[in-house]
C-alpha cells in the first residue's frame, strides 16, 4: 500500500467525490429477515450463526456502496458479542471492504499502556514485518478509532505503528453522544477542555505524520452533534482528518458538518450507521431490495454533504 | 452464581486469604520454550500456533495460582493480536479459570456509547436471558474493565448488565502508567482533578449495586504507583473496590498499596502480571519448574501484600 494514511484517504475521497463514511454497526434482530433464515438454517441459532448472518450482511452493506463512498467503519463491538466466530466475521469484513477497494476503519475504540497498547497496535494494524511473527499477515485495518484516557504513553505506540505500516490513527475527542460534556467539556483549570487538551494532543502527535497532502495519519473523531465544537476543534488541528460521526440517525445534518472541513474541502470525513444500513423499511426485503435502498441512502449522503459544501464554497472537486 | 459480584469477591478474597489478582498478559515470545515447540508443531508458526500457546501457557498459570489466590485478570490485547483463534483462547482462559473456581476480570478497557455500550456488555457479560439470544451462554466474564472518557450514558449500560447479571464493572479512574497524569491529573475549574471528577461518577453508579458486603460491584482502576492518590480515592468511593494494577514489575510495593484498603482490610484487590507469570527465569524450563516458580511468586506476594496490611492493622482475617 501507499505509504501514508493521510495521503490515501484525501486521494480516495477525492476520486469518489465523497466524503461519507459507512459505519457497519450490525444489530442481528435489525437484519433482513432472509439473512437471518440463511445463517440460521447453515449454523442453527448460534453465534456462528449470528456471526454468518453479520457477515453476509456486511459484505451486502459493502457491495451497495463501494462504487460511492471511499470509507466504511466497522464496529467491533457487534461482532464482539459472537465471539471467535463474530472477530472472524469482523476480519473477514475488512478483508472484503479492502478487496473492494474502500479504506477500512476499525472502529474498536481501544486504549491502554505500555505493551499493551503495543498489543493492540498489532492486532489492528499487524506487524512491519509480518514474516517475523506468528500474526496472520492479512490481519489489519486502515485505520483504528482509540481512547486517550490514559494519557500520551498510550498512545504513541499506536502513532509508532501506524507510522510504520501507512495506517492510521482516530483519536476520540469530542464524541457525539448526550453525555460527552460530562468529561469532555470540563474546563480545566488552564481555561480550555478536556477535549480541547486532547485535540492539543493529537495535533502534537500527528505532526512528525503530515504527508504530502497536508494531512497527518493522527485523526480526530468529533461529533457533528456538537456544530459549534467542530469548527473549534478544526482550528484547535489544522493538519488532523475529522471523522465526525452523529450525522443521520443521531440527528446531526449537513450543514451541521461543514465547520469540520478546511477551505480546502478536506480535512474530514462523515460518518454515518443506521441511516445508511437500516435503510431498506421492510423487515423482510429482498436483496436487491435492500442493497437498492442502502446504495441509495449513501448516494443521498454524498449529494446532502456536497451540496452543504457547495453552498459554503468548500467543494473540493 | 450468586447474584452480586461485590459480594462474592469478598467472599472469595476472604476464603483465600488472598488480595492478589494474577494478570495473565501471555506474550508469545517470553512463554516457556516448550509450550512455543508443541504449538508450532502442531499448527505451525501461525495465528492459530500462537493462540494454543497463548491458551497453553493461560492454563498452566492458571493451574499454578487457582489454589492461592481468588482472581485471575487475562489481558485481551494480548489475545486479540491473534484473530479469531486469539479470541477462542482468551475466552477459554476465562473458561477454564471459572472452572478452577477463580473469579475472572476480563480486562479490555471497552468503552462506547449507547447500543455499542450495549452491544460490548452483551460481549463481556452474556445476555441476562441467554435462550432468547443466538450469543454463546458461555462466554462471560464476572467483570470488565471499563474506559470512562465518554462519560455517564456509555457507562450505563455495562453497570445496567451487571446488575442484572450478577458481574462487576472495574472504571478507569487513575492509571498505573508515567503519563497517566497528562490528562486524569488535570485540576478542573472545580480544583478536583479530572480522575476525581470520574472516582464520583464511579462512586454514583455504584450506590445503586451496593450488595450485603458493603461494596457495590462497580469498582475503580487505581494505580500502586501512585500510593497518595490511593488514600485519596480510597475515600471517595468508601463502597468502591479497588484494582490496583502497578504492582511487582511497574514498581509498586506492599506499602505502597496498603492505603487502598478500608479499615475492615477488604476494598482493594493488587494485580500483578510480569512478576508472577514470568517468574520463571529459564527461557526453556520444565513445566513443573515453570508451575513451581510462578505458584512461589504468587505465594510470595501474598505473604507481602498480607504482611503489610498486618503491619497496617488492616488484616481482614
Amino acid at each position: 500500500m501507499d505509504q501514508h494514511f493521510g495521503d490515501r484517504l484525501c486521494a480516495a475521497v477525492t476520486r469518489r467525490r465523497s466524503h461519507a463514511v459507512v459505519g457497519i454497526d450490525p444489530v442481528l434482530s435489525r437484519l433482513p429477515e432472509f439473512i437471518r433464515r440463511d445463517a440460521a438454517a447453515r449454523y442453527g441459532k448460534t453465534a456462528r450463526g449470528a456471526a454468518a448472518a453479520l457477515l453476509a450482511f456486511s459484505r451486502l452493506v459493502i457491495d451497495a456502496v463501494a462504487d460511492q463512498v471511499a470509507l466504511v467503519k466497522p464496529q467491533s463491538a457487534f461482532y464482539e458479542m459472537y465471539g471467535q466466530w463474530g472477530i472472524a466475521a469482523f476480519w473477514e469484513t475488512i478483508r472484503y471492504a479492502r478487496s473492494r477497494g474502500l479504506l477500512t476503519i476499525a472502529d474498536a475504540k481501544r486504549g491502554d499502556i505500555g505493551s499493551t497498547a503495543e498489543a493492540y497496535a498489532a492486532a489492528f494494524f499487524g506487524h512491519p514485518s509480518p514474516l517475523e511473527t506468528w500474526e496472520d499477515p492479512d490481519q489489519w485495518a486502515d485505520a483504528l478509532t482509540v481512547n486517550p484516557y490514559l494519557g500520551s504513553d498510550g498512545l504513541v505506540p499506536f502513532v509508532r505503528r501506524a507510522g510504520a505500516r501507512g495506517t492510521g490513527v482516530f483519536l476520540l475527542v469530542k464524541t457525539s453522544n448526550p453525555s460527552s460534556g460530562e468529561l469532555q467539556d470540563q474546563p480545566l483549570f488552564s481555561g480550555e477542555s478536556l477535549a480541547q487538551q486532547v485535540a492539543k494532543l493529537a495535533d502534537s502527535l500527528g505532526e512528525p505524520l503530515v504527508g504530502r497532502s497536508g494531512y497527518s495519519s493522527v485523526g480526530a473523531v468529533v461529533g457533528a452533534t456538537y456544530p459549534e465544537d467542530l469548527k473549534l476543534y478544526r482550528a484547535e488541528m489544522p493538519r488532523a482528518i475529522l471523522l465526525v460521526p452523529g450525522y443521520g440517525a443521531q440527528g446531526g445534518t449537513a450543514a451541521d458538518v461543514v465547520g469540520a472541513f478546511n477551505a480546502d474541502g478536506l480535512g474530514a470525513v462523515v460518518s454515518a450507521s443506521r441511516s445508511v444500513i437500516y435503510a431498506y423499511r421492510a423487515t423482510d426485503p429482498s436483496p436487491a431490495e435492500a442493497v437498492a435502498a442502502i446504495a441509495g441512502a449513501a448516494e443521498a449522503m454524498n449529494r446532502d454533504i456536497n451540496a452543504a459544501l457547495r453552498a459554503a464554497g468548500k467543494l473540493a472537486w
